[in-house]
């Protein structure tokens, strides 16, 4: 090496690591903010308590809306703005009901039950028929057209709770309920209902969105708790020909206008550079959607806080986006990508926080391996607070279509263990939220913005 | 190199990289049995709801014990067995009361205290004084016997939340707990209260041990809520003088006898090598002690029970021990080291669960570098079980006698955000103990102890 080339190296060595201990300087700063004076877990209880469920098209997410705008002029943005944009307006109605019917007993034995989100409704009285209950698909199609005609098929399939990583036991399990209901249409069941997608052996039936395939008839579906599935399973072991009644009334309305809401820090030197960091507004109706997601919510809101309450000036535009329609349609999602496509705007990074508010684990990347380089050569940095594992992969879905315009997508990944206990069932409300939990999330998002926003990438 | 060196070397790799596949098989194997089999959570529903509160001496204690063996032999071990140790006797008393009377005002305000474990008690009545707020000792120092006198001494020393591992936190404020009340009594104080050493601003008071320094008054002490520590110390603000009404009637009573419960499964090779995995059976007496140490002694049935299982012979022999006075005394802890001593025991290594029943995150070590080499060796096994932190120093305080025996001593190191929320307060109970963070952290534990059970230190 020529002497010249060593004194580029070490002034190279010696700005890198400056940098890195005034980084670790910062980072040290963020995380005590938002541990003292963090305002995540306010907001969280503003948005679950005085506002609730909000699904999207709802009275409630329009309230949401407002309560956005309102916490992010707050926590000090630039400028807050809505990107409108149609959602659907899916609704459950008031009466859901299951019951096991014995031949020739008079009793019934009712089966906690909640519809999937876009389900078509029963009959207003609801309907009626023996059950077929499958292990999986493959049993299914070995049933066949004769045994299935006319019935309601029950798809017994329960969490593996053998996947570590619980979304790996999600992502196996949640196919029962996204295509189980057009699968079992084919053999002409008049009804699907599914086992809940959740890791606990309780009574709370999940919901979560259900999709149709184009060209099969839609026919109800709808979940049952975990304990309603075990009642049912039992049941048709003794009496296979018994009979289930399910009703549920829901149906879905027109499309309604509804927005993303969108805040700015605007950068000082590379303000074209777009950085977004965001959770969705919208919750199925259940409950509060506490962690799913207004833990996102709170602590996207809160990087714009801490960034300001700090002085911390982005030398990159930091956009905090609450976008709307996650659950059902992802419309916010889309509709945030065509702006951006069509604005010709500059995106280098976007960070989603929609894996529920725990203490953060990690980030996973959906990146090129170039990116990559650079977003894990902060990992040391993190490593105190919790953070450490990088490898996992997969962006937020609301900030997906951001990919193809070169940004790199990431998501939050905190600790799996507790979010399919409660999510998308009734059990997800403020009250499961830890305040340092997710304030942790809060503080890491805000150091990985904030990196990002000084180094680009 | 030489060749023949080189073949050793190959050999040697093959064999270390052949174990490590092996290894990772049967890890793979524990986690799925306990995940899917696995009796810990039902172990310590049955602890919390059957039998709860256990502090040492009391009849709950007592039958905690028989608990145990009956859950030990179930589980599996070869031999569950007794060792007598003879345990403090403190009792809180059924009346606790707090309470600010404002000069010239008949209403008086309440507060949430607590007894400290091992206080005096207060006369009969209560006792009646005025309270001087401190932050620190510095400040205590600094006002001395002439503002000290006669009063109430009240350690407002807030939980610092900016400590990310939260046993940080603990350890910086845990000190006016313990050393409190003889510091302030040193200056003729009658009566010591802390503030409670939680991380929740909630109205439940947390208690702990205090220890009161030889040859120093010992006065009645106590801890108050967050809540009223925050409500005293708003109305010395106004009202400097305001007088408190404490009463608290706890004793100390004779020495029990007492047990720990000592179950063993024989090393099939090096049987004389003796591998301990424990938690402590006792519990403090404001709650059912679920993390504290519930989770910690279901954790060490279940290794016992999952070795079992999966007829995993172990080389050396494991005992899973249930400690006894862990909170008030270590008596058990220093039997057990005692009569190893005693009986000439080679003792390679320990692992206490004693910091609740989290996701496990790492083992914390007090250990030689050479066994900390040999540990670490088996981190990457660990990974995907999201246990990465070997870092940490420090062993479970009911083995730590066995570190002069020679034993490589490790404590299961959980997430820490959630513990100091419930620990020694009313929320320590089963409903706050999430079945597969416990079931992971029995996993991890299982892990280790098989393959120190296997390879030895």
């Amino acid at each position: 090496m020529h002497t010249t080339s060593r004194i580029i190296a070490a002034i190279l060595f010696i700005t890198v690591n400056s940098n890195a201990q005034t980084d670790s300087a910062t980072f040290r700063k963020i995380a005590d903010e938002v541990l003292i004076n963090g305002k995540a877990y306010d907001d969280l209880h503003e948005l679950c308590k005085t506002i609730g469920a909000r699904l999207s098209g709802s009275p409630e997410a329009e309230k949401a809306v407002k309560w956005g705008v309102a916490a992010l002029k707050k926590a000090g943005a630039d400028t807050v703005y809505l990107q409108k944009c149609m959602v659907p307006h899916w609704v459950r109605g008031k009466k859901e009901t299951a019951a096991i019917l014995l031949p020739g007993s008079k009793t019934e034995t009712p089966l906690s039950i909640c519809a999937l989100g876009g389900s078509v409704g029963t009959p207003e009285k609801g309907l009626e028929a023996e059950v077929v209950e499958v292990k999986n698909f493959e049993e299914l199609e070995k049933l066949g057209k004769d045994k299935i005609q006319g019935k309601i098929v029950f798809y017994n399939y329960p969490f593996d709770q053998r996947f570590v990583f619980t979304f790996g036991g999600y992502g196996d399990a949640v196919r029962y309920r996204g295509r189980g209901p057009s699968e079992a249409a084919k053999y002409g069941a008049i009804a699907s209902l599914c086992r809940s997608v959740g890791t606990l052996q309780d009574d709370n039936p999940h919901t979560g969105a259900t999709r149709y395939k184009e060209g099969i008839e839609k026919i109800p579906a709808g979940a049952i708790s975990n304990k309603g599935a075990e009642t049912l399973s039992n049941a048709l072991k003794t009496t296979p020909h018994l009979k289930l009644h399910i009703r549920m009334n829901c149906e879905t309305l027109p499309d309604v206008e509804s927005y993303n809401v969108v805040a700015e820090l605007r950068g000082t030197e590379h303000k074209e550079e777009i950085i977004t960091v965001g959770g969705h507004l919208d919750s199925w109706d259940l409950a509060e959607g506490a962690h799913d997601d207004g833990t996102g919510c709170a602590q996207a809101i809160e990087v714009i806080r801490t960034l300001k309450a700090l002085h911390l000036q982005t030398k990159r535009t930091v956009r905090a986006v609450l976008f709307m329609n996650e659950e059902n349609g992802l419309r916010g999602g889309a509709k945030y990508a065509e702006l951006a496509k069509q604005n010709n705007e500059k995106h280098i990074a976007a960070l989603e926080s929609d894996a529920g508010g725990f203490s953060p684990r990690g980030f996973s990347l959906d990146v090129t391996p170039e990116q990559k380089a650079k977003i894990v050569a902060y990992k040391p940095l993190f490593y105190r607070y919790g953070v450490y594992d990088f490898d996992r992969n997969g962006g937020g879905a609301d900030v997906d279509g951001l990919k193809e315009l070169g940004a790199a997508v990431m998501e939050l990944s905190p600790d799996s263990q507790r979010y399919f206990d409660v999510h998308h069932a009734a059990t997800d409300v403020f009250e499961n939220v830890n305040k340092r939990e997710l304030e942790l999330g809060a503080s890491v998002m805000t150091m990985m913005i904030y990196v990002l926003s000084q180094y680009g990438l």
